[in-house]
């Protein structure tokens, strides 16, 4: 029997030697690897944290009401297995499986749900007051990375965690890189660079003293070590950012050593206010081929352990390829496209187009917030943003597209890769709610590809308005069996595929896929039905309803998003409001979070299958 | 003629003498002063910036490429005044005159609209960036309060400015209080206060060392107070939380001295990169009532100059009296209930609860994002938050309240003010979108009360419950003429106000008292409407909408939010999928921004008073 599966609590490792704790590291990292290698996952990060996380669990006592909360969740593996769930963790990412991030639904010790980025610290803030209005005692830690420090909410919580007189520490996983390379003052700041101007000038002046000063014998030697210390705090202030904020500050601390991981955690634990413990970890770590490339290995497909290969790598284009070339070339032909990702220059393909137009391109840390505002005023001053923001992520920019694009009525184009159904990552990552959000902002309009021709074809479209406009697409592989039908776009207009009669499928998006196969389905029973493919979610094709509804006696409707707010209601309403009298089947999500599994295990969950939906038209 | 009508363009004043600026400083005063207190509006915030926008504007040449940034806007008054509006300041905030926040389309000089915090070093930052790749120059100032410094978005924005290797200037306009009292980290960063234990016990140790040091002559006492001033930089690093994000740091200056602001930026400029100019200003500035009072003269209706009363006080309770009485009712039976909001104490009405139990209470800066996160772990300990954000700020939260709320089903109560038309403050504050953005959230349950009563009754049955729940509720006096109509509230269920035939009104929350006044004139021409209290608009009431659709022959929905993803939509979407036959009217507001002017004016407008919605019936 491993290791690993003798521990069923968090306190189980306390009994265990010097030894047994490297065995112990040694089996997770083989689990890990291995799980990942036929599951997928995020592999790096979760190699980056496991000393640390044994760090942790040796200082605290889960099994009394001491709380660890990670931020994102995607670090927290080992974490997942040292919690009672080594045995199920072959499930991981798999269809009622264990999750890829933290769930309450999955297990007692995980405290507080993510997936997205930055709350850790709102959320330990909430338990150690909570902790307080009880009067209780508890060792509250959060943990986040530092890519995740550089989220706007992060920020707004330690500035309300200065306010704090009792315990609250937060562990600072500093890897030196969010999703990809970690840029800013923040970072800075981290690192103890300090580059101000007063400052350098001080230490020149000073040291120019020291040197003049005469020997007056060991006091004023020792007066001189002194005063080289402050100068050396003074120019390597690490830490001084969260000390300027009232919280205190520890580090920074080798993340690898489990012994001064929980040693430092044993003395924050004394601090009575916020206390940021500055851990520095190494992504990948302990794996080499994730250790040499930790971005290809943070949200990794199935691969070869020994080789690092991934396997069945995908030879047919991705929506995200199709976008990335046609990106490039759309800036090689127009020099007032710019391009910005939130963290994301590889999982959203910009990162052919950093290569292309360095200047161009603006990779803003976890920051959708400011990345939408920025985006704004360069729309301003007559350039074309492509913002490239996963749908789940556009999530936390509602405010900003709505109160800074869209009230200004400005020519931003959101690429929104990952929209619908995105699979093993689950319920906070399906990207089903971004037409819910989107379509009610007065000004916004919304496309979505038939497939990979129609990708490109949307994006010249876009850059040639003048107004807001979002173009929606999948994760996976680009649908391309209709490419021949490649009818100019027009706007707000939807193209015929196919003329039928009796029932009309009315797809978006990628559930033009489906919708062929119901068509071909509903051909071999001899129905010959049309298919429409809507291309825009918003506005409307209110012609194309209206000689749908003279003409056809049912339309289906067909989307990957939620059917609150979705693309079929707008239908209905518009139906509705019209008095015609026709059959209308929704074919959406049904409102609710949908969890973590293959695509096509999901859809067919979800009855939004092709064969569902045939029978929902056939009843 | 006065100076300020003099003032055409923002270059004019650069010509004025001393005592003529003096003047013009006085007029501005007096002229907001008089037309607030006509109008209503944010006296407080402009009076404190008169100074600082001639300093800057003596500074800028807006007339070639320079431009100013403002953060919210409501502090712009002086500076729309100076830019060409002074003929039409006296229209400020009414129907089609000049808006209270800048708005593009209303100047040149406006160059990004705003009313929402936290957006401007964003906005500013994507100016910077067009002028470099532009290969302009001009200068960018943004300025930005210390309040809206707290809100996420400004951190992330910061992160990004400090790559910058060009000027741009963040003026940080310090009054030492956002909209309320100023708290937190941040606040003691700007401060200068340094409470880090290593640094007391440093400068204890130097003190100590100081003091018996042997005399050595001049080079040694040079020494000393060249000590002693690195020891008061390390005490009083007023600035250095922006220096170590390595952005330059000039202040603090005195706010009100127009000479002191004006070099203060020419001095900025000279620094390639990004440099904070901390400008001290006192809210209410030359207004005694509002110097004292700068919270009450915020945001002000009409008052009478001379004794800063509010004229025309209303003497009926708004939604907001109703709700703050309650919440303190309600959390002295139930010691679980806390209360947050988002530095509107006032405005929400949660100062009343504040006062009584301030354990209990959470101010948490313009910060949203974060105090829902917060709320929800207090929720998973079994709390019961209250969250009081305003229906428009809501929106900076959406990521939130999806993921962290409705995704772990907590029981956190969103107590929605301002939801519906707002009136003055225009587009940016219209609360007509979180039914859209709220409904389709899985597990969020929706409410809107009738009446001041009904209000009282949600408060009650939202405690009760245990999973997400939002109340919305409009701005103004509390409508009570249904009152006695108090049927215990069920979940999910609507609410039979009075019965009659072939057509029902459903209206939700406040377009009850339209709903009212729609049934009163059909029964004038004889028709016998049933009228219906939604109470919910998530769930909708489906047992009731079948028994009204084979009752009647038209549903009239009504509501005050936007129609796309709205009440009524969701109506339509039901019908059309249970197929009946019915007419449905849909009465809510149109797909658009709604510009500010009374809330009367801008209903009948919108086409969404009594009087065209009984047209559109009778059509």
């Amino acid at each position: 029997m491993k290791m690993i599966n003798k521990i069923n609590k968090p306190n189980n490792i306390k009994n265990l030697s010097e030894d047994e704790i490297k065995e112990l590291i040694k089996e997770l990292r083989e689990v890990i690897i291995k799980t990942t290698s036929i599951n997928g996952g995020h592999l790096a990060s979760s190699l980056g944290t496991i000393e640390l996380t044994i760090g942790i669990l040796l200082s605290l006592d889960l099994e009394k009401d001491d709380k660890i909360i990670w931020d994102v969740g995607h670090q927290a593996y080992a974490y997942k297995i040292l919690t009672g769930r080594s045995d199920d963790f072959s499930t991981l990412r798999q269809f009622r499986g264990i999750s890829g991030f933290p769930r309450r639904s999955e297990s007692q010790y995980d405290y507080f749900g993510a997936g997205h980025s930055s709350t850790s610290i709102s959320a330990g803030l909430g338990f150690c007051v909570a902790r307080e209005l009880n009067k209780k005692k508890s060792t509250i830690v959060s943990v986040i990375g530092d890519g995740s420090l550089t989220g706007g909410e992060a920020f707004e919580a330690l500035n309300n965690a200065s306010k704090l007189i009792s315990n609250f520490i937060i562990v600072l996983n500093d890897n030196d890189m969010s999703i990809a390379k970690n840029e800013g003052g923040l970072h800075m700041a981290l690192e103890g660079v300090r580059t101000s101007y007063n400052y350098i000038k001080l230490k020149e002046k000073v040291k120019d003293f020291l040197e003049k000063i005469p020997y007056v014998g060991d006091v004023l030697i020792n007066f001189i070590i002194l005063i080289k210390n402050i100068l050396k705090q003074i120019h390597s202030p690490r830490g001084m950012i969260f000390e300027n904020m009232n919280i205190a500050y520890i580090g920074p601390i080798d993340g690898h050593n489990v012994e001064k991981v929980k040693k430092a955690i044993d003395r924050a634990k004394e601090i009575k206010k916020a206390v940021v413990v500055h851990i520095k970890t190494k992504k990948g770590n302990g794996y080499e081929y994730a250790e040499t490339d930790p971005i290809k290995f943070h949200g990794i497909a199935p691969f070869e352990i020994e080789t690092g290969e991934i396997i069945n790598k995908k030879k047919l284009p991705t929506y995200t390829n199709i976008f990335a070339k046609k990106i490039v070339e759309l800036a090689k032909q127009n020099d007032k496209i710019v391009a910005m990702t939130a963290a994301m220059p590889d999982g959203t393909g910009l990162n052919l187009f950093k290569k292309e137009f360095p200047n161009r391109y603006f990779d803003t840390g976890i920051a959708e917030q400011h990345t939408i505002t920025f985006a704004s005023s360069l729309a301003i001053e007559g350039f074309i943003p492509f913002v490239c923001i996963y749908s789940t992520f556009l999530q936390r920019a509602y405010d900003q597209i709505l109160e800074d694009v869209c009230l200004q009525k400005l020519h931003v184009i959101f690429c929104i890769d990952r929209a619908g159904l995105v699979g093993q990552d689950g319920e906070t990552h399906q990207g089903i709610f971004d037409i819910s959000f989107l379509s009610h902002i007065p000004n916004m309009t919304i496309m979505a590809p038939k497939g990979q021709k129609e990708l490109e074809q949307m994006m010249d479209f876009a850059t040639k308005m003048n107004s807001p406009v979002a173009i929606r697409y999948p994760r996976g592989i680009a649908f391309n069996e209709l490419d021949d039908l490649d009818e100019e776009i027009k706007y707000g207009k939807a193209e015929i595929i196919y003329e039928g009669n009796n029932i009309a499928l009315l797809a978006l998006g990628r559930a033009m896929s489906t919708a062929l196969h119901v068509y071909e389905k509903l051909k071999l029973k001899n129905i010959n039905a049309s298919l429409i493919n809507a291309r825009f979610a918003s506005p409307i094709d209110t012609e194309m309803i209206n000689k749908l509804c003279q003409t056809h006696n049912t339309i289906v409707t067909l989307e990957e998003n939620v059917k609150r707010g979705g693309f079929g209601e707008a239908i209905a309403e518009y139906i509705m409001e019209k008095g015609y009298e026709i059959r209308l089947i929704n074919e959406s999500l049904p409102n609710e979070f949908v969890p973590h599994g293959s695509v096509d295990v999901l859809r067919e969950n979800l009855k939004v299958d092709s064969d569902s939906i045939l029978k929902d038209i056939l009843e």
